[in-house]
């Protein structure tokens, strides 16, 4: 792929300052870039990127002064996007099923299907227009796929679960496990059949070893656009809103429902039975104990609000000499006291 | 299904007030029943499933004044779980091994196995009476699995491990990978070959993406009963006792004992080499760095009592204001005493 | 196998004190040794050694009035991980790829390749002599691994990633897959490509269950010798040096850099783009949040020098107590001053 850099802000929609005429053969970040590549820089990277090799650097508008050829554009991250969606060549796949998938019984398959190798489409399944499925997924019985979601190698949908439109499913992805749902009587713990699903709506990603558990009855429930990073925990009956963000490691507890626009740093836990509002941001390692309201930015575990949590960071530096000042205090106080 | 409140009763050993006649076509949580539907409530929900849909609601002995049609019986958990077994209808799967699955040499198979296509049992392996394999399950050379256990899709139970009875292994879980022991000699880092196995007892419950490590030498042991949810490590030579609860995301590190009917919540953590005793709950979170005694609730990092977490949580709320106090307080001595 | 342990000494480079005839048919732990078995003991297990039942124990040298036999060595420890690998019988696979694998077109496989049944070697990846693919791996277009490397079941290595010589991929490991980039505008999200990839360097060992992510362009890098418990999520564009060790459940997030020879305990995290130094320890749940130097020993989150955070801890356990006693303080101050 090579393009000049006139037809490159043509294509993302920006302005030229510098030869427009530079031909552009690739892409790359500030430091791996080389003599014919673009890159681009945002604050505090702009500095850096006034030295590097590459042949132009895309810019956001209002930069003065640039020493090299620049392109300057309104998003510099998502104008990059897309022309690394250009740059990159597609990986081709024979189109159609593999003489070696397992496709079941009564199994609906939509046009353009590329099932490769070693994956196995169970009884009564529905598989949509323009589905990838990799090596070694499983699709379970009844489930449903819809149109150009693709599910990479390893992963599995198990019976009755519902994955809608141009989803990305990642390896080793599980979703409709069981809920960890017993009863006990005297010590020992009965499994409570879990014989919910699970929902995915439109646009969601499932990062790899994500475990989204089926529902005791009815659905776990992941909204349309939210992403989710790796290995992270979704418990039976969950219903996670729509646009949410969770990175990697969070556990989300049985039947907690989360409004739209709600994003988890890493490790973050919660436990069940609860609702947490809309538009917020929960900071890494965040441990949510309760009921949480709209448009908060928490912290800490019990969490808190993250201006209350960076106090207790810093007031909690102070308490070993606090704590030892405090008892030369009571001393002298005692002294005082007993004159 | 259908089957009347009358033929239920009989069934889960219940009492009814109201119509017995009453036809059920299906069961939901108190939300989602609907008017030919059975529901149950127990509390803090009885309130609730007064007002709702459903045509019948199974409640706990005791509860007076009821609205609607009531099946009182002693444990509505449980009854309601026998239920969902009744009325939920079972998958069907061909019966016997797969065309498509690789059977190893001098594997026993025992009767009615459904071994479905794409798994591999390799070679010198046992499989029970009536073991299910889903598509993409390795079980590995001379690894036994005993009757009726169940082992979902792309899980691994890897050489010479030993899984019991009754026993469910959900998806993409993996028996008896190496440990993570290794000898360091000048920076560089040697492997020890882990030569032991896994053995789950009968009743054991593996989540998706638990890791089960084998053992260096001898074995790793999952007592009997014991239910693990998602996403948890159990490291090396662990010996759980039985009927354990082990919440997602925990990780038990090597060598670790834990006994009977211990509860370990969400995101625990332990140090390797400990004793941790019978019968004892463990918050979500907590970090367990010592030895523990029987019968303790305990939390947070390092681990204590809940009751001393609690407080400490309480008194933690007041530290920046107390910080603050404490200056001015110390400056007004400092005044004092200087006149 | 059977060896003297006159042979046995010879093997490791040892010193006999006792009965050098002595015959020597199994390896195993202190307290699972029998009469035919050899143990080994290092403090402070020496103890508990001279009271066991097997033939002969392996000590440091050093150890002096041992009542059994004894083979004395420099490193215990490295000796019996030699022997363990002597005693303990290779499982036997057929040589060559299984009639049930999948091989793409174009794929250049090396000498002596061991690839089981359903193993998927895409398009144009290259294998290198020697290396075992257990069944249900997938390894992606273009991707390459060198030789002697050991892939376990369900493991995947997508495309253009690069694996290097005597790795161990451990079962569900998922390498390459894409990372967790996404630009926001009016609440949505919308994929950055991922399209750089990893590159394992040699020696590398991969936990069962780990994730590491490609990059969003150029490589994800894990530095030779560097070994990986399970569970573990690495971030795009991380840099890892050689020869670390990272125990389980710990996620480094992304493009963070970490020198050689550092230790992560289990379920640390930290957050992305930051650089951390070489030579250093950081504790079990460390969570680490800037910039980090080089050879240090830390704990806590935010992280601290160890000895800091255990100072934290004890003050902390007198919290409750002191903010009893402060406002007792501030009410007799208090009273003093109204006089």
């Amino acid at each position: 792929m090579k393009k000049t850099l006139q037809e490159i802000a043509e294509y993302v929609g920006g302005r030229i300052v510098g030869d427009a005429s530079i031909v552009i053969s690739g892409l790359d970040n500030i430091e791996g870039a080389g003599e014919h590549d673009l890159t681009f820089a945002v604050d505090p990277h702009i500095e850096e990127a006034k030295t590097c090799r590459a042949a132009a650097v895309m810019l956001p508008e209002g930069v003065a002064d640039f020493p090299k050829t620049a392109l300057y554009v309104e998003e510099p991250r998502a104008a990059f996007a897309r022309l690394l969606e250009l740059f990159t060549p597609k990986l081709q796949f024979p189109a159609g099923v593999s003489e070696q998938a397992h496709i079941g019984k009564d199994v609906k398959l939509g046009k353009d299907v590329v099932i490769m190798p070693f994956a196995v489409v169970d009884d009564h399944a529905v598989i949509g227009d323009r589905v990838t499925l990799y090596p070694h997924t499983y699709i379970g019985q009844y489930a449903e796929i819809e149109e150009d979601t693709v599910i990479y190698s390893s992963a599995t949908v198990r019976e009755h679960c519902h994955v809608g439109k141009r989803c990305v499913i990642h390896c080793s992805a599980v979703i409709g496990s069981d809920g960890f749902g017993f009863t006990t009587h005297e010590g020992v713990h009965t499994k409570v059949p879990q014989v919910g699903n699970v929902v995915l709506e439109d646009d969601v990603e499932i990062g790899a070893h994500d475990g989204i558990d089926r529902a005791a009855m009815g659905s776990t429930v992941i909204g349309h656009g939210t992403k989710i990073d790796n290995l992270v925990h979704i418990g039976h009956n969950c219903k996670i809103g729509p646009n949410c963000l969770i990175v990697a490691q969070t556990g989300i507890s049985g039947s907690t429902t989360v409004g739209h626009n709600v994003t988890f740093g890493g490790q973050v836990g919660t436990v069940g039975h609860i609702n947490i509002g809309a538009n917020s941001v929960y900071a890494a390692r965040s441990g949510i104990i309760g009921d949480m309201p709209e448009g908060v930015f928490c912290a800490g575990f019990p969490v808190q609000s993250h201006a209350e949590w960076l106090r207790m960071q810093a007031s909690m530096k102070h308490l070993p000499e606090m704590y030892k000042k405090f008892r030369q205090l009571e001393k002298k106080l005692a002294k005082y006291e007993s004159k």
